[in-house]
């Protein structure tokens, strides 16, 4: 009897739990991403980071981290590697002198309209895939009732 | 002048990002999974390995992890604390004398029975907050498409 091929397994169970099929769609997008960013040496919590500093210039650290949803210590040794890179700098606060606000360097700025410019062709392959841009926009709409 | 809250800042950039949104969703989920099944000791990626392995009882270890997308080395560990536990048991294979057959044991089935329960309420609960089952269909369609 020849053993039954992968094609014959019963999968529905397993693959239609919302949380595994959530978790095998991250791991390929984060895939797509880490291929495209590898030249940079950018991860993608580290490039979340980067554009909500460039929308939001000054911010304090706290604030940054707590958008993102990053736990304190880890945002911290984030921001030190962004920081070693010249990519990042900390900026005493004018109203908080305990507090650092965050600025993207000049260099910081070049850096991120590469990686932005590389995303967006990400971006462009992830809507292809899903159908379109109002099938991206479901999705997202979706995703935020879960978050 | 008072520094801006949370609520002026500039996040659209960020949270627009597929992955990004996907990230977030998935931990959260996860989340949620894991404060239910703490009670079980059971992670997420165990959980789908046992509701595989009762769906398919005797299959290989490899063909169990490539359907979950586990690679071997983790798997063998995922499985090896299974078994530990009394749960799964590996049986030689009849075609195979080199590969072992997964099977739950009946402690197994009656772990599993439990966790299911559990999990259905978990999956309800994801149903209400995306609106529906056929948001919920909706969703696992469009992230179908992404892997």
């Amino acid at each position: 009897m020849a053993e039954p091929s992968n094609a014959d397994m019963r999968t529905d169970a397993t693959t239609s739990i919302v949380g595994y099929r959530l978790r095998r769609a991250q791991l390929r997008v984060f895939q797509k991403f880490l291929a495209v960013f590898e030249a940079l040496k950018l991860r993608p919590a580290e490039y979340s980071v980067l554009v909500l500093i460039d929308d939001n210039p000054g911010r304090k650290q706290t604030e940054i981290a707590e958008v993102l949803g990053i736990k304190r210590a880890n945002f911290v040794t984030l921001v030190h590697g962004l920081e070693e890179r010249g990519l990042v700098e900390r900026i005493p606060s004018l109203e908080d002198k305990r507090a650092n606000a965050l600025h993207l360097t000049t260099a910081g700025q070049r850096f991120l309209a590469d990686a932005q410019a590389r995303h967006a062709a990400l971006e462009a392959e992830i809507v292809d895939r899903l159908g379109g841009t109002e099938a991206r926009a479901q999705l997202l709409a979706l995703l935020d009732r879960l978050i």
